[in-house]
């Protein structure tokens, strides 16, 4: 059974080679020529550069090393896929001639499909990184006071409706109210704009998987940049959802959260 | 029956005050000092002014003159009734210490069982603004378009469901997508993140009213900062909650709107 790697922009694709190495797996690498950092040649022995809207080739090169189960790591922006430079191929254009919505879960479920009926399986994006999935309990030194607890507790509700809605994963809480709802602005601006609102005092954040988290794509992450923002920010606990969120950089994201003293809880 | 007035900041009041004229009512005014704007004496005859926790006090002046219906207009910012210039007097000070929750609801509805008690009775804001309220239809010379329609009912089923949880009234849509959801930063800022994260590009905006909106406080609103706003962040179309929003200076709003080629619903 040989592994392949569809690489999108950011840490994601290269923790993914990272830990499949560690199992002493290698990986077919299709990279995204909009999207995927350049170095990506350095950290896998097989790397294949393809357009975003080439299916076609996609699937040629996973069928030619004999791949038949993908993970997909890292954003590849929505935009690109209809973009001038990405001209679909034939097989793509026929595709998304098929769709009737074009959202991300539509495009990607309908990617899948094409994989399938070639015999290539889109699996788990966390399959090689499950020592980075935040498991249940505490995970910082700090357990959250009884304030912060009474915001997680009603924060969680409310997230998990939103969730359930397929809008925001992310709110930010003070005193049981909620000060600001994720959209499409993405966690950091929220809990920046909540940071304004309360005038820097302190602050609760939830962030939740969907109550059906698909784990082959839009897998929630947190890590150095969530860190930053939540020092800024003045928020002093966090609360994920336990066995289906990844913490990238896990020591120096625990250890920053630890010397600020925030709380930080996967349940 | 004599009509009383509890006068917070903003417009509200005085067009609380012109709409009472316009049927012969005149109210005595009960004017909170951290808030209502000072010309209010110009437009009232009887008014005295109180500070924001003097429950007391404020009871008094109606008995005084033998107020057996009260209006609440103008928000009174929660804020200010904690505040060190606003010490509440010892009738207040009881009627916060019996409180569990300090929200905005509590509040209030604490305020109106302490008046309930006195026989002063606290009744629908809108109680002289009938002609201000959106009523059912197609408020501007455009109707709403196919693409926006279908915007406006995605939107209301998200709106609703956001309001059902007590969160925010207004949601961003386009294309079907939810771009940005109000907590805490109220309708113009919402709106103005939106439009920044689509670059401008058209959006239709739901404001909403609680399902079960108790009229007495907190009725939704939209006036000529609304105008500006949906002027400036290309909103195409609005839609708001029929016989439960407020319209101020409506001439003015509808002809800047249909200037503007925007169409305003209410349903």
């Amino acid at each position: 059974m040989n592994y392949g790697l569809i690489a999108g922009n950011g840490r994601f694709p290269f923790l993914v080679l990272n830990g499949a190495r560690a199992q002493g797996v290698s990986l077919a690498v299709a990279a995204i020529k909009e999207e995927t950092d350049a170095t990506i040649e350095q950290h896998a022995a097989l790397v294949e550069w393809i357009s975003v809207g080439h299916l076609g080739k996609l699937i040629k090169f996973f069928q030619r090393h004999q791949v038949t189960q993908v993970i997909m790591a890292g954003q590849v922006k929505h935009v690109q896929i209809f973009s001038l430079n990405a001209l679909p191929d034939w097989r793509m254009a026929k595709m998304l001639a098929r769709l009737p919505r074009r959202n991300t879960d539509a495009l990607i479920g309908a990617v899948a499909d094409e994989l399938a009926r070639e015999g290539i399986t889109l699996i788990d994006s966390t399959t090689f990184l499950q020592d980075h999935l935040a498991r249940a309990g505490v995970l910082t030194k700090r357990a959250p006071n009884k304030h912060e607890l009474a915001d997680i507790e009603y924060g969680l509700h409310v997230a998990n409706e939103l969730a359930r809605l397929d809008l925001g994963q992310t709110i930010v809480v003070k005193n049981q109210a909620v000060v600001a709802l994720e959209a499409m602005e993405g966690t950091d601006a929220t809990i920046r704009r909540a940071a304004e609102l309360v005038r820097n005092r302190p602050l609760t954040v939830i962030k939740v998987a969907k109550p059906n988290q698909d784990m082959r794509f839009d897998v929630p992450v947190i890590g150095l940049q969530t860190l930053d923002t939540l020092k800024a920010c003045h928020v002093t606990a966090m609360s994920l959802t336990a066995d289906k969120t990844l913490i990238f950089d896990r020591a120096e994201v625990l250890a920053g959260l630890n010397q600020a003293k925030v709380s930080l809880v996967a349940r």
